[in-house]
């Protein structure tokens, strides 16, 4: 019945890539990455690993389909709905995870998080550099310092999704990783700048353009924070007293949709607003409306982020095109897979004492995700000499090496928390 | 706060309906329609008015904020991650109120609703027939036969909300209403397959095409059923003996999502579908997950369809656009107003004996939505000596009693249901 469904798609409507296809096939493709997912989760849960591995490997699977001759996924991935729920399901993953966590908490770790953070900006982005230098020695100086750059920032979503599959969201390495992914988030902002007016203008920035690059991005982060403590509890005191039924989800969501954008204004990622979002969203808060729900919200946002999240780790694993990789895309590909993997590692270093596990932390800080893209699509974007500074093979290298970052933390991620898991427990 | 981070939208990347936006601002958008949903429902509310009259109203004037200068929401409601959203949230909202009627209580209703669905398409095709050929005395056979075509479809989704709203879920005009939308849906492919081959080539269409028509719809409708008796209760065990945290969730709108898909391909209305999905997914096949979770599936459903369908309401009020009516259209739109509504209330008389509400049912049905727009864009798409068969004057007239039959039904259904409750609490 199933496959039956999926062979009246028209493959030439999706293989054309038609973004504004608004017709019946979107339906049936969104039913088949997201029973897809579960099933993948499934055979990788049975094998004691976070269902989000089985959900990018199906991914792979679903995107790569053609290579076997059947072309029903061909393009879906970059099909507008299908990007945007992706989105929308990892930014309501954030916010989840936002509320899992507090500002106290948050703050404790504040330290640790930050030297991790510089040190995962740093170490990565040098050895990047070394690595550019050594492979392509003929290309520019510009070209090294923007392979190193798309190497420094965290996408913190797979790991979000893996410390839940694995219930710890209380570990202090969650507080840690989660506030060093934000803080990197910022650290990104302004290398990506730099880097990208070296390379186009052959100078850095001026002071004024920097500061108002973090000016923006501090602004953000300052402005939810005082949102948080002044501005939340009397909209959340006014929104107990509204009649409407289901109106706390929908509120609480607006408020993340809000900072969301707002972070993306600001030249953040969207999910660095919602996760504020969702931090910033207390028990207090939520509190009065204890007599009128009887779940709280988080218990309320879990089946959306069920349904949601999903759909964007099928798409990631959708993104991967197994085919057409040059070979020497791949020499590169390994080597800043390498790099990449052991500029983080260092970065847990960064945690002092024995307050967490630095190993765990540095694994955590491992994926790479859409970030990366988005610096090689600027760099792609830049033309020097009449030729994009970021080439195809370049570009197919630096995905190669997003991907392998991704798919790599989950089961490693598993693993190490598993191994630690006694010691915390007799510490604790 | 907000109004602030609005004002930071660039107005014209969205005027210019620049449909690839995938930047900031669509959270922002989404935003703004989610918390000013939440704020018109709370309005209607405090009115005793069901909260979708709310929304539709907050809808209208997000959508004509340009009438007054602010430019913040142009081009909003054409983006495509909201068009989409908008389409899954009435999808999934169908898919619940499919899952709170049962099969057996349908099939009980269905000689009523046959009758209720077939005077309400012949009705108002015969008198918005007469109506344009009374307006419109110059224009071809053809253009009549059309204007009366896109009165016959009514779009279940603003009805089913305003019952839900009300706590009217189990009442007999309910399902009597709900059954005729399907059949209506069924019967308006048919007509419009007709209508638009008389119109295009004079005659009607072979009996090969109506075949293949009524034979696609009916057999979505016969596979939905078998799907529903003999593979959902397998599918479910199996999915019962998953370890995968909120599969039923996703599984469940999983096969939601096949099913609207199946009914899209079908040539049916995706709603149609998802109706169908809650229909054949019993309370039987969601037992066994009772031991794993403490909700039931409509309590998981509830906050996601919570908050995803306000935003198809919400847009269906931005879609009204005030400014640019001509009164020449104004007249037309008037007096197809007038027999869309009477029409469908004169379907009302297919309800036989004592059974069901006749006037409640009769509201129901008045709502048109986006079937008839489908119809009138079919044709507009039809040239016939050059002109398109519908045109613009004649599209605004269609437009404006789509919206007039969708404002007029919450507050009016509310009244209705409310005036016959005590008689009813008398029988039960």
């Amino acid at each position: 019945m199933l496959l039956a469904l999926f062979a009246a798609i028209p493959a030439t409507a999706l293989a054309s890539g038609d973004e504004h296809a608004m017709s019946y096939d979107i339906w049936l493709i969104l039913a088949g990455m997201l029973l897809a997912a579960k099933l993948g989760g499934e055979i990788t849960v049975r094998l004691n690993q976070p269902p989000v591995l089985g959900e990018l490997c199906v991914g792979i699977i679903l995107g790569n389909l053609s290579l076997v001759g059947i072309h029903l996924f061909d393009g879906a991935a970059q099909l507008v709905p299908i990007e945007f729920l992706a989105e929308f399901g990892v930014v309501l993953l954030l916010f989840e995870v936002g509320l899992e966590s507090t500002l106290t908490e948050m703050r404790a770790v504040a330290p640790t998080s930050g030297l991790v953070a510089i040190i995962g900006v740093i170490a990565p982005m040098v050895m990047g550099y070394g690595v550019s230098l050594w492979l392509l020695p003929d290309q520019s100086f510009s070209l090294h310092l923007f392979i190193g750059a798309t190497l420094c920032a965290t996408s913190v979503g797979i790991t979000a999704r893996v410390l839940k599959d694995l219930d710890a969201m209380a570990r202090p390495e969650t507080r840690v990783i989660l506030g060093a992914a934000v803080i990197d988030d910022v650290l990104g902002l302004i290398v990506l700048a730099v880097v990208a007016s070296i390379a186009e203008f052959g100078s850095v920035p001026g002071v004024k353009d920097l500061a108002v690059i973090i000016g923006l991005a501090g602004g953000f982060l300052v402005g939810a924070l005082l949102l948080g403590a002044y501005v939340m509890p009397g909209v959340f005191r006014v929104a107990s007293k509204l009649r409407t039924p289901d109106v706390l989800a929908a509120v609480a969501i607006g408020l993340c949709l809000l900072l969301a954008g707002a972070s993306g204004a600001a030249g953040l990622a969207p999910i660095v607003g919602a996760f504020a979002a969702g931090l910033i969203l207390d028990e207090v808060h939520v509190k009065p409306f204890g007599r009128k729900s009887a779940h709280d919200l988080t218990e309320i946002i879990g089946p959306i982020v069920a349904v949601m999240a999903p759909i964007f780790f099928v798409r990631t694993g959708m993104m991967v095109q197994l085919g057409g990789i040059g070979s020497e895309s791949l020499l590169l590909a390994v080597a800043l897979t390498v790099v990449a993997i052991a500029g983080k590692l260092i970065a847990g270093l960064g945690v002092r004492g024995g307050t967490a596990d630095r190993f765990t932390v540095g694994i955590g800080m491992v994926p790479r995700g859409e970030v990366g893209l988005i610096f090689a699509n600027v760099g792609a974007g830049i033309e020097l000499e009449g030729h994009p500074l970021i080439s195809t093979g370049v570009y197919a290298a630096i995905v190669l090496m997003v991907m392998a970052s991704t798919v790599v933390t989950p089961p490693w991620l598993a693993y190490r928390i598993r191994r630690v898991t006694p010691k915390q427990t007799d510490v604790a």
